[in-house]
């Protein structure tokens, strides 16, 4: 008997870069990769963003889907979707970013408590079945990260 | 006849990191440094704001000023002085940060407008005598501007 | 028909590193990474070679094969066998290395000559089957040397 | 009563980038920086020498005078003259540099035993009267050093 290892459905209240909105589900034959960030957090900023902009220059899109999530669980009142925006445009980010959906009560969102994420920026990668193969919180080496892509994509 | 080549003073509508207002006139006597920025301008994250920040460490207070200056000139509905202070909250800059005076009808700010800035981030230096002595738009060299800080000092 | 892209067989007058020699025949059904480098060359020493050591850290033994190659093709009478060896230990370098066989009135030695590399540093890969699978000169980025690794590995 | 604080003079047994000897008693008058680096030392190759590069190229001749000086102390094999002649083309090192002069008995050379350095890379600034001001082993940061600098041409 094994776990059920499916990663959960994004629950994403606004998106950004793309004209459809994306799910999980419509990706199964790709492999993903999951780019959990704030916009005023330094470590994405300086690391985590930057490098999901390389991955998203170096795969071919039917191979990889790049996906960011502004998952705010701090200073919601100034991380909004319209300061995401301006974020976004000023750093040239051009892969779909979704907005975490707020829960009332809680001011972790909603995609971030289902993965049960440590904090940001936070990377995940999905593979073609749609289960979750890794999640790692902090910095992340890119030789590392370029292999287990290419693990999920050539299986 | 010479040019009068007096910094013009700052205008600042409120101040971060300092008990009291900053100007330019009462710190005649010390060198000063100015670090124009926006925090969502990617050149002044990654590279004016640490290095305000390390000189700010590197001098001590009584020979160089270290002051930040929020020159708002574009994004205004989402660069506020709320989400001034929560960035400056999580890059953790101790050093005093102004906010630029806002004019109405001009998207760029007074002090911005005064000193003819060309974008952000600048670097202006003011020696003790109250006179501007350097002003640098995009990236300044460490090395450089501890020779230029130093040379401020000891005249 | 296909061209023959059998890899060239290495041909090393020394190696350091490793208590046998080494050959691209017994190396089948892995994959191999090759430096090649000069002791003295910058961009070896900047990039390439720690480079390779990361690889070498991060790849299983029984994946990946890291080889270096010190392709002496100038300054012949002070990068010498004995000099590399104080490089090695000095930089730690603790993959196998070899010294590319001198050729008599060829600045070039015997490998370099049979790979047609146009300088240092060139990295190659190998697949399983011994092939050649990739040969840069210059800088090679790491998010896509572990996606081709990994391709090779997974192959 | 003070110490006497002149600082030792340069043993030098062969120069390069430089028509005529160089002793620290002609460079009364001017700040001067040493730089003791192998060319096999990892740190000096890294952060050292091309922060002496640097320095180099910023300051005025007539202000400083940047000196490297080969403090061979282990490998002498193979950090030759006839070496360090090659390195000093590869990595385009235009400013003076001397050999401190081997002794016999003593695998530490003679400038290195008299200034007595802990290892390499370590550098020291010499002021305009010829005392020595600074000896630092390891990395040096740019933004003191320039500051440090210019406090010697200031004085």
């Amino acid at each position: 008997m094994t776990a059920d290892v499916t990663a959960p459905e994004l629950a994403v209240s606004q998106w950004f870069n793309t004209a459809e909105p994306i799910t999980l589900a419509a990706l199964r034959g790709q492999a993903v990769l999951l780019h959990a960030f704030q916009m005023l957090c330094p470590g994405c900023v300086a690391h985590g963003t930057p490098q999901a902009q390389r991955v998203h220059r170096l795969f071919r899109t039917d191979e990889l889907a790049v996906i960011g999530l502004h998952t705010v669980f701090e200073h919601h009142e100034v991380m909004t979707p319209a300061a995401l925006e301006v974020f976004l445009h000023e750093y040239r980010i051009t892969h779909p970013v979704g907005v975490d959906t707020a829960v009332a009560g809680d001011p972790i969102p909603a995609t971030m408590r289902a993965y049960a994420m440590q904090g940001t920026p936070t990377l995940m990668l999905v593979d073609r079945q749609g289960r979750q193969r890794l999640k790692q919180f902090g910095r992340v080496d890119d030789l590392a990260l370029g292999a287990e892509i290419m693990r999920l994509v050539k299986e």
